[in-house]
């Protein structure tokens, strides 16, 4: 391996003697390490790959910790990682106990703000530069973000506010050339005319050739004729004057020296500064294809990713456990839709910013004139959604558990209280596995079951959700199903196929099993666990968390019962039980022990492990069955 | 009363026959009636003052139900509400089974989308173009927003996405000219330079005499020469032209035949456009203050209030049952951060333009460096304050519950995973009485107890709450802290201030309430009712919410327990309750029954009606501890 540069690196002071040619060899390095770890732990790709030169430039402009730089959505940070004293276990990336795939505070003080969900970074770095200020410090403080990021609006609203302060703080850009087509909204459509109408190559390359001639074996970061050169750049951008920026650019974010020059111009700017790059994702992997012997094994798993959407790379395709023909639930959400939608023509499909991750871009291939994806705009696609529904229209509304977060008060607000039949297809609920806990969607049916009017689903299996969905949308009401990012179990058929109701999925004696979701595999798979050992336990899938089914509660009453969700405890699916033990007053009768997650935000690890430290594999089930057999035992002796 | 047309109207068909003068009569009629009923029921009053001429303007042009309005915020429908049908009814405005005071879809059929949260309006009206095109139909639709709900990021986010789908929709900026300086960012600095900078008034003449000599009894609405006019209308508005938007403006809000003439023209457009108007929050206040007898009591209830902070005004000043020297929980907490901030120089103040009515406007006025007002912008107010936290201050921010909905995301991903020392002061927790179902904040005990890492405390008075206030600033971690849209109750001398523990309030052998903040009060009295039939109710405080006092909960476990909270009870704290004893594996001893709201929005009442209905006033309270206690001699029996 070579490692010249990399490994002897101990902070990203010891950048700031190199020579221009030695930054741009570390550029090489810092490219071949991403991908050699990506390939072999799975992760981001292409937006690591487009900021190297970037990053490079901010460590050597800036004096990091003292100067803060915060990553939006965080995916691109792993050069950030590599050059702040991370590269001797860079190999760790995305493993349990190892290097986060996001910025993260407790890891490094390099990380100066945690971020994981888009369109934070510009707020936190005003709050940051608000807070400097308070305490009369003068350290800097910039803050990337990509041209997907910024079409969030709260990106929007932090910007307006840093207009309106004056704060001294810089904006970066990270405009990907190759994403704009696919990217959403009249501001990617701004964004490439800014950069098509300007002659910013030309540009480039004159203040780059201005600036190799200045810069010698070190390069220094006080030209103050360069200054001239810089109002070069300072062109129009009119949206982000408009709101009390100064904006430069658009520059090549791979020109390392001219960024380096334009930086270390900028930095000593009054007020917010906005700084628009132009990168390319993935950049080096062409490097890489010309290479094919140094970088085995890179090609095949790239191509076929949605990296580019913000979905990390998994290190293996298919969920461990699963057999080949098993499909995920994402898969299976989207035939179903595609089936309902071709028999009503009412059905639309909205995702945000994720068509792939949650399967709507096989909707859209099959419906183009019927699928919206928003952009990273959550709180306008539940609204979105809610206006199409009060026209007659049937919305199936796609986002991820973790995201759906940010659509909270429009779910409430718009769409529940007025009862609109909007349908939420809500991926990635439980643990996600390696991508960050950040991304875990373990709280939404706490904080969904709060909300009158709201139908709150959970498939087990393909076959369910299939029959949810299509029952969903035979519905006048809002909806919400939840599944999990895995391959959806094979259960085998079960006889009924009701899912209005509560199933028994195997009958018992000793004690019943009642779960959500994916949740009935684990617990088929503890009652046999269970059975070797005499005790014979049942399984009951839940189907509805809310309302619950409660003829079939009410049929468990004398049973022990464990509650098993892939959610936290705190007001989830076993809360819901309890309450309504309570409220038809059985309580005193029941025996109920609920398994989830104890008000964690959860490690990083993979999502076996992870349900095996939380206690919601088959083995922990199984125990916890065993343990409360015991405690019933040790209780009616003791009366 | 003067009531020639107003009360004439059925629909609003019925003043397309009128002239301009008719209409401009029309205008003052609704002007007088609002006033009055206003008046007498409380309720917003500048906001609906502001949009008289446009709303009429509106109707004239467009022919509703079938093309759609959507109100944005909502509190200025109020002549609409009077032109579509309600004039009859509009003296029942914020009363229990009245007019509410925000669109209602179940209300009317001329209220198309349902409002009340600030800056959903685009995204609406965006879904409801685009139910219309995949229907093939062909109306009209727009969307009525303010100034400051242009700062939501919420409303960039559609315009964004409907610049690039190109919809044709109309989006009606309502820019009060009145509250400009008080708009917080730079997007209010840029209506306000659209304004200045533009010859908006001569033109406004130019067109409007033209107009004026155009129409005579009848305005007709197919003007061919008038296209050109507008075009001197349509200007740069470089912001919204780049969102891909044909910005038209800035126009007089009050010059009813220029609206009309205007939107006229401009209806057939296709794709989007957005109309600027500059109105006067109150206008026709003026002409109140020069006839007092006939609008007599409006004016010393119209100072001092913040109806243009999006807070409705209140029929009464006071909370019923407070005496006059009760303070707000409002005011205690004003009082208690000033006084706080003034020993520690960490401490800001941030709200999200609701500073008067979460009591920051006084912070602000002892402390201006350290307050921030940061505008419509829940989402960036929670994460500004986690940068400013991340770097060593010591952030209060200041939301309403039912807004706090908005930032939940934030409050999840950039407070409390990274565990930053965010403070979040939670006003009008519960129910909020006249104002509308959609200011609720009956949700947050939910979904805040759901969030790691995330401390909830409710006072249940003034003295509480700034012990609390104080503790919460001296924690290294984030604390949410909630209270009621009320006096703060006079409990009296309790003795024990340690808030760090539930506190026993009245000691009782029968049975136990264990309440939430406020609730204490409630219990209190009912326990008072109780002890009259011989029953010993005592009354405990639970004072945290999460985590809860569990050796309080242990020692309680042998008395019949009735928790009682204004949250929904769906994953509340009496469920947090029942979770507690079923980990402890106390479960099977304890007898408890939960107050609290049973999975409603809540209907429009009084606070006192509602807290009736939902079995929150002592006499409730005391009625199922009775009940209670006679299943218990029962359940006894049957043993």
């Amino acid at each position: 391996m070579m490692t010249t540069f990399l490994d002897t690196l101990k902070t990203p002071q010891d950048i700031k003697g190199m020579s221009l040619d030695q930054l741009e060899m570390l550029a090489g390095e810092i490219r071949t390490r991403i991908i050699e770890t990506v390939n072999r732990n799975g992760g981001h790709l292409a937006s690591p790959l487009g900021v190297v030169e970037l990053t490079i430039a901010l460590h050597y402009v800036f004096d990091t910790p003292e100067d803060k730089l915060i990553w939006d959505v965080g995916h691109q940070s792993y050069a950030h990682k590599l050059l702040t004293g991370r590269a001797g276990r860079f190999d760790t990336l995305r493993k349990r106990d190892g290097i986060s795939g996001y910025p993260k505070i407790s890891e490094s003080r390099f990380d100066s703000f945690g971020t994981g969900h888009s369109s934070t970074s510009i707020s936190a770095a005003l709050g940051m530069a608000m807070a400097r200020d308070h305490l009369g410090l003068h350290h800097h403080i910039a803050a990337v973000i990509g041209d997907g990021a910024m079409t969030g609006g709260m990106a929007f609203e932090a910007m307006n506010h840093a207009g309106h302060l004056g704060a001294k703080l810089l904006v970066i850009l990270n405009d990907n050339e190759m994403s704009i087509s696919r990217n959403v909204g009249a501001l990617a459509h701004y964004f490439n005319q800014l950069i098509t109408a300007r002659p910013y190559k030309r540009a480039k390359q004159d203040v780059g050739s201005f600036v190799k001639t200045l810069i010698g074996n070190r390069i220094t970061r006080t030209i103050q004729d360069f200054e001239k050169s810089v109002k070069g750049f300072i062109t129009k951008g009119g949206l982000f004057q408009e709101l009390g920026f100064n904006y430069i650019g658009p520059v090549d974010g791979h020109d390392l020296p001219l960024l380096i020059e334009l930086l270390s111009s900028i930095k000593d700017m009054d007020g917010p500064v906005f700084l628009h790059c132009t990168t390319e994702k993935g950049k080096g992997l062409k490097a890489a294809e010309e290479d094919p012997l140094t970088y085995h094994g890179v090609k095949p798993m790239i191509l076929g990713t949605d990296a580019g959407e913000g979905d990390a790379i998994p290190a293996k395709v298919k969920a461990p456990g699963a057999d080949a023909a098993a499909v995920s639930f994402t898969d299976a959400f989207a035939r179903a839709l595609i089936e309902l939608a071709s028999r009503d023509p009412r059905i639309v499909g909205i995702s945000a910013a994720m068509p792939t991750g949650t399967g709507l871009s096989k909707f859209e291939q099959a419906f183009p004139e019927r699928s919206y994806d928003v952009g990273i705009c959550e709180q306008h696609a539940v609204t979105f959604a809610a206006g199409l529904a009060a026209e007659g229209m049937r919305p199936v509304t796609a986002l991820y558990s973790t995201f759906l977060q940010r659509g909270y008060d429009q779910l409430i607000h718009d769409v529940c209280l007025q009862s609109l039949p909007v349908v939420f297809a809500i991926d990635r609920a439980g643990l996600v596995g390696e991508d960050s806990p950040t991304q875990n969607g373990v709280f939404d049916l706490s904080y969904l079951r709060a909300v009158p009017n709201l139908r709150v689903l959970a498939p087990r299996d393909a076959a369910d959700l299939a029959l949810m969905l299509e029952w969903a949308l035979s519905l006048n009401e809002p909806v919400a199903l939840r599944y999990a990012r895995s391959a959806a179990p094979d259960i085998g058929d079960t006889g009924n196929r009701d899912v209005r109701a509560a199933q028994r999925l195997r009958e018992g004696d000793d004690l019943i099993f009642l779960t959500v979701g994916p949740c009935a595999l684990a617990a088929l798979n503890a009652a046999q666990l269970l059975a070797q050992e005499g005790i014979s336990a049942g399984v009951v899938d839940a189907r509805s968390i809310k309302p619950l089914d409660t003829a079939m509660l009410d049929s468990l009453r004398d049973a022990p019962l464990v509650t098993v969700e892939e959610n936290t405890l705190n007001g989830g699916f076993g809360s819901a039980v309890l309450e309504y033990y309570e409220q038809s007053e059985q309580l005193h009768r029941v025996q109920i022990c609920r398994a989830g997650l104890h008000d964690v935000f959860g490690d990083l690890a993979t999502r076996e492990e992870q349900l095996r430290m939380y206690g919601l594999d088959a083995d922990s089930l199984a125990g916890m069955a065993r343990e409360m057999l015991h405690r019933r035992v040790r209780t009616s002796l003791a009366d």
